[in-house]
């Protein structure tokens, strides 16, 4: 890997210099429209006057402006059935060429691809129209790598709509976005093709290429342009822009809750399986985002059904046992946070010590104190609430009932010990009656002991 | 409590010799039809001879002959509606005979009712025909005090449908039956008093009420019978005979496993509110089944609205805090039986102990070691997986790698560290670098140290 920056002349290029820990800034490969080392615009607070130089004009335009004309457009052009179908259908081109492309293969290696297939996403993504594969994958791995801080490029903690659109609606301090490693992105020729050639790509994948298909299909020019390009693309973006916002909102935390990622079948829905995203945070190079068979993740489909084909190989997955640990520690942590919320009881060295012969006197004398295991309980408030009956809880006070409570009249359950533990007032000095008995024997002076 | 038996001479009679464990037999307070010393029929085999003597007869007319005979005349007895709405009304009145009455107030004491509300209940549970409340909850006392185990009277371990109605149309040997102390029921007047005018109790409420009600009501005194009548004992005796086998069989189990009591959804639609029966055997002297208000538990409802109107008082709850403990150490049992099927990477102290120097060694003649937090990893097969890269993992192998590994880098997630403890081969002597370096500083004899 490291050798072939070297080798392969095409990518050397592109290669930043490397920092200490081996990771690297993000080149652009196209014209450079700023220089690192002066100040940027995102320096200076936003005002009345120097707002529009915040605003990132070309972002807005293919995600604000472009989808406005659609919208307004579509008043005018009828909707077609056919129309409709290939819009649907190019939707989850577009989609797929996002999660299962830009998304599981380049940003995550998470499986190889032969070249037809990689065409197939490169072309995809384009018609998704969100940046460059190369672009993309860069930025999404440092959303892993400093998922939640300052250096995540579009971290949920500054709000809901930023981690949506807004980083990409303003523009960003490059100096601020976390560095990555690329190198395998560099060295990829359609992901460098399609970088060098993104604007052309975008232009003939999202608008030429569905308004060709309609107009010489059945006719609809006009509807290929607004429903299958131009409102399809507004459709698709607001969906995989959900994998940044509703997916670090919007769920569960089966696996770990230290960070944003959550889980959630309707994120799931809306981006064609991208909202398992808590366990995809944990297990980033899983080409699987949903892992049981029930759960929604068409991405996942595609990857299994491109591998049947011979398309896909090398297919990653986490082992089970280390999914199943994760999930075990993750419910351990919640029973801990949720244990020390409950009164378990006086712990026992916090008792008073008390001898056997006190524990019987108090008990005669009106106390309803009750010896189970070593330690005396108070169960005068507990009596007339007693499930077994007030007889049987009476017939305990001033004994060791170790026994009966254990089985020897009645096992009883968890919810019994446990209120028992709630009722403690001392502890027994030297343990049970048999032990204290011992040790009496045994401290007797007055005892003789016959020894031959 | 135990005075009361010599003051109330009412009851005294009622009273069998006490055990040593201060429970008491079962004694029928109306005819005796069978002497406890004699052998009993369950002592032989059935055999083609004597099956019939196995048959109990008067269960098997009350819970199969009548329901059969009221099926078969519903043939020619159209249903009308108002005897529809009333049939409704009636089941939902024995219903909670059963479950208000028998269950909660009378077998598990959980509430007080004032004498009207003891004689509604009575009077639904009559019309429900399913035993007097007194021998029901004396049978449920058992139930509870011996679940699952010989001494149960209708223990799901015999059988679904032993637990179902098995066990009420054969005859039961009365001295495998767990005892139980009803002292408190033979004492309270409207049980002995429905306990000794039972067959009567049962005729008027169970058929003539109903009868009476749709005949001078709209005129219907057919459906009356057959409706509101027959067919509604049987479902609603169906009905409450699930809590003894369904509400042991379906469901989850959130407080203890140990038994078979489980809590299902399904088992309380039909039982009006009984199926939360994990809860329940758990918590027996709550008047609450379903403890959170979204489930279904119509007899808590109705208990609670007595007690709005006076009728009912003292309503027991166990406190949250100990609900919450049970729920939470079944959560760790499950957790705890999760974890020793999983595989936790090798014992520390069965791996081998390694030096700086042969770690170091063994890295630069093609090993791929690392070694975090004193132990060594080795991370050969994982490095092509690395979800990070392969620069990045490369850049580690021969060192000591903690910093970069727990945030120096990157902050691996709780996954990575579980993977990580799967490829351990040993342990650094002396623990981490740092910790070896000092070690040979004061190991090394041809070191010069200084003091003055
Ligand atoms: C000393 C403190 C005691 C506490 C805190 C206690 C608590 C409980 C609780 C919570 C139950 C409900 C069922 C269960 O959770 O298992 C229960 C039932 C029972 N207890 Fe106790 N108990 C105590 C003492 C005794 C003693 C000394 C006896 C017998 C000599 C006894 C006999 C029974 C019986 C027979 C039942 C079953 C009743 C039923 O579920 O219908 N208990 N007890
Ligand atoms: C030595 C054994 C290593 C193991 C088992 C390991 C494991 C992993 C795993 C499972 C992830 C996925 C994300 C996560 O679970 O947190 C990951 C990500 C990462 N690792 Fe490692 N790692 C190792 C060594 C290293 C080293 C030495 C470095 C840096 C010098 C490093 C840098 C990274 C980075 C930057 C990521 C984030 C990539 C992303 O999520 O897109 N790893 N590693
Ligand atoms: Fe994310
Ligand atoms: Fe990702
Ligand atoms: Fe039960
Ligand atoms: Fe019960």
């Amino acid at each position: 890997m490291a050798s072939s920056s070297s080798e392969a002349p095409a990518s050397a290029v592109l290669q930043a210099e490397s920092f200490p820990d081996g990771t690297k800034d993000y080149v652009p490969i196209r014209k450079k429209n700023w220089d690192i080392k002066k100040p940027h615009i995102t320096d200076q607070p936003i005002t009345a006057k120097n707002w529009y130089k915040h605003v990132n004009w070309l972002n807005t335009t293919f995600i604000i402006f472009i989808p406005l004309t659609g919208l307004i457009s579509s008043y005018w052009v009828p909707l077609q059935l056919k129309t409709a179908v290939f819009t649907v259908l190019y939707y989850f081109f577009a989609g797929l060429g996002i999660t299962a492309g830009y998304h599981r293969l380049w940003a995550h290696t998470s499986y190889k691809a032969t070249l037809p297939l990689k065409i197939f996403l490169a072309a995809g993504g384009a018609a998704a129209v969100e940046g460059s594969a190369r672009w993309w994958s860069s930025l999404h791995r440092s959303h892993h790598r400093y998922t939640d801080t300052e250096k995540d490029p579009y971290s949920v903690r500054k709000g809901l709509l930023y981690s949506h659109i807004g980083w990409m609606v303003m523009k960003q301090n490059p100096r601020r976005i976390g560095r990555t490693d690329i190198t395998d992105l560099n060295d990829d020729a359609v992901v460098v093709w399609q970088h060098r050639n993104y604007i052309k790509s975008v232009i003939t994948m999202a608008l030429i290429v569905p308004m060709l298909v309609c107009g010489f299909g059945w006719g609809d020019w006009a509807g290929g342009f607004v429903y299958a390009g131009i409102l399809r693309i507004f459709f698709i973006q607001q969906a995989t822009f959900c994998v940044n916002s509703l997916a670090h909102w919007l769920g569960d935390q089966p696996f770990d809750d230290r960070n944003s990622p959550r889980d959630h079948v309707v994120t799931a829905i809306v981006t064609l399986g991208e909202g398992y995203h808590n366990f995809h945070h944990e297990f980033p190079s899983d080409f699987r985002n949903a892992i049981e068979w029930w759960q929604y993740d068409p991405t996942k489909w595609f990857i299994s059904t491109m591998k049947f084909l011979g398309f896909a190989y090398n297919l990653k997955t986490f082992p089970q046992n280390e999914i199943e640990k994760g999930r075990l520690q993750q419910l351990q942590k919640k029973l801990d946070q949720k244990r020390v919320t409950l009164d378990w009881g006086i712990p026992l060295e916090n008792l008073p010590v008390v001898s056997w012969d006190d524990f019987v006197e108090e008990s005669k004398n009106g106390k309803a104190l009750v010896a189970i295991a070593g330690i005396i309980h108070d169960v005068g408030k507990f009596i007339a609430d007693h499930p077994g009956g007030k007889t049987l809880i009476n017939s305990a006070i001033g004994k060791d009932a170790t026994a009966v409570f254990n089985g020897g009249v009645y096992n009883h359950s968890n919810a019994a010990h446990n209120l028992l533990s709630t009722m403690r007032v001392g502890v027994l000095r030297g343990g049970c009656e048999v032990e204290i008995w011992k040790r009496a024997q045994s401290e007797n002076k007055d005892v003789q002991t016959v020894t031959d």
